[in-house]
């Protein structure tokens, strides 16, 4: 297998982006991407967005950015799987490179939506989840992923405050990261008496919606060396999937595209979950992110609540979760997230990354997930 | 490089399938495809769609059609390029095999267009070309397309005869295709007189509107020989691009994203355009097919509307193009398209399709795009 590496990044700030359209938000993070991979030309672009059709009527967007950043004529098309779109769009330029089709690809997510009322960007992520069986009763995105929350507190015993560690520890993370959407520290308290989403989630559980774009430059082993002095080398990629449709789980507390993913990912790197130095795990929601360290294997089901509530996963232990404050506090752009964690392992690993930085890394994972866990990507880097 | 090969194809008629939903249509060609590939459980799905977002509200669609196919867990997500779609998805597909990442992949492409009024439809497939600077203006997709038709024939001193000689021979091939939407003959006169949809464009110049599923098993070479007799190599894979929005390409007449893709797939598959005995070409709009050809290399800028209109390109020319019908009378599930052609081609190689039969075929290639031209790719495949 072609040994494939992230040569650049370019993000931008999460956040209301008024002033910005789809293409000049992906310019901003591709043009320092371009620029931090000293100055290469990519040959392909694969762009990670979910919303641009419901939202701005846009398709054909790999083409139109492609051709705004330059690149009129390369090879450029959108990858999709909702909120996981990013990392799915990471897997598939590795593929592109590590095929031999091209030697060197930029891989973007973009994704603006806080230029719509709230309900009208609800109603489009809500697409993540099964239009025929879930959304036609009536069933929100969040109230999915409530009776997730709800059951595993049940069926667990975990108590409503030590659900509540992780947000807390997600906002001071945050907090220090540059990049960053909510750059604010909350408390426990701030949580628990935060409005109610959907029963047990509140608002301070769950994501903000958010404006921002990342963007990777992937290249071959021959490339890499040319371009960095610090290529940071793509070790094993991983994808699974679930039904979308929750009602036909076989068992809804078992993240079956997690677990499904990281086995092949693992598996390609050679490497086991108590290699992992570091972690982006995809907390859309606090329930979310705690399924997801089961999945990965870094806790036994039921138990990684607990953990996280006595101080797992922290600044410190190993691995070190969401150092970037997460979906959480960093931030949500869907179709970019899955990029803005591959982005922020890799600023880790070359030790540059300008927030709370890990201990001494040299193997990262990041995880992220469309629908309730349904389509999910694991990509592993090494220094 | 690794080897890829076709070992097994699943289409539907196209038509008007209002009994079925999106994930039963294309079960229906997912599952003749696995049958005809003995049966292999493909370990990812490339899904090729473009409308299910702003017609359906449904996002997801990769870990939606595999889990309704029972593939729940494998690697799935949809790629979009507009009507391109279809094509993007093979090319993915190739490069998930070709990387090594799989040995078996489903590729898959879907689309129902039939369930809504024209107008709705209409406003959808406006989503190839660019929302900000085209859309909003009031241009329509067979306006953008009529500019190019008028400038080719102004430019080239082509009569409006000439241009109608394609669709009549694309309903001819079509009458004889069982997986046709349009299973009539049509006359020189019937093209002229049909009503104008944008002019020059009459609407018997138009693709129809349909709905159809079309699906690959795509393998290594190791898996191929165990599970086909026939199996068909995808020898050369490329894609290309142009500005999305026309007001600002450098030539309307230049088709420079398929000659980029062409350059590529011609440059891996070691042939030249020469070689090529059978062509499936993006004719969503006879000027779509005419510039298509000349950026494929089969005939000089502003030749290849005479040529037709000489009966170059016909059953027993070499290459033979359309033989399906195409996009004109064959129909054009916009992000199925791609996949309809790569299967027909496939069952050509191997002696097997149900239409027109190629001569004697022994290099075929496949050509699709989205937009006005703007993404383009082409898969070039050998018996």
């Amino acid at each position: 297998m072609r040994k494939v590496f992230v040569v650049g990044v370019g993000l931008t700030k999460i956040g209301r982006h008024f002033d910005k359209d789809l293409r000049s938000l992906f310019a901003e993070a591709a043009l320092h991407a371009i620029d931090d991979a000293g100055g290469v030309k990519p040959q392909a672009v694969v762009v990670g967005n979910m919303l641009s059709s419901s939202l701005y009527q846009q398709d054909n967007l790999g083409a139109l950015l492609a051709d705004y950043i330059g690149l009129r004529g390369v090879a450029a098309f959108k990858v999709e799987a909702a909120c996981g779109s990013g990392g799915f769009a990471v897997a598939t330029g590795y593929s592109l490179v590590a095929s031999r089709l091209y030697d060197v690809v930029l891989v973007g997510g973009v994704e603006k939506m806080c230029d719509y009322p709230t309900a009208t960007v609800a109603a489009a992520l809500a697409q993540a989840a099964d239009a025929e069986y879930e959304v036609v009763y009536g069933a929100s995105f969040p109230a999915l992923n409530a009776l997730a929350m709800k059951l595993y507190m049940e069926t667990y015993g975990v108590s409503r405050e030590e659900m509540a560690e992780w947000p807390v520890r997600m906002h001071e993370y945050a907090s220090q990261n540059p990049y960053a959407q909510l750059r604010f520290r909350i408390t426990l308290e701030d949580v628990l008496k935060a409005p109610m989403v959907a029963e047990p989630i509140t608002l301070l559980d769950s994501a903000p919606i958010g404006d921002g774009a990342a963007t990777l430059v992937l290249a071959s082993e021959e490339v890499a060396r040319k371009l960095s002095d610090t290529p940071v080398e793509i070790a094993g990629v991983g994808m699974g999937s679930d039904s979308v449709d929750t009602t036909t789980r076989f068992d809804l507390l078992d993240p079956l595209s997690v677990r499904l993913a990281a086995e092949e990912a693992y598996r390609r790197a050679k490497v086991e979950p108590k290699d992992i130095d570091l972690v982006e795990v995809h907390d859309a929601f606090t329930i979310t992110g705690i399924l997801s360290l089961e999945g990965l294997g870094f806790a036994k089901r039921g138990e990684a609540a607990k953990l996280v509530a006595e101080g797992a996963f922290a600044k410190g232990d190993k691995p070190e979760a969401n150092l970037s404050g997460g979906l959480k506090a960093r931030g949500h752009p869907v179709g970019a997230t899955g990029i803005y964690q591959v982005a922020e392992i890799t600023m880790q690993l070359r030790g540059e990354f300008p927030g709370v930085k890990a201990s001494s890394p040299e193997v990262g994972l990041a995880q992220t997930t469309g629908g309730v866990l349904a389509s999910t990507s694991v990509i592993i880097l090494r220094r």
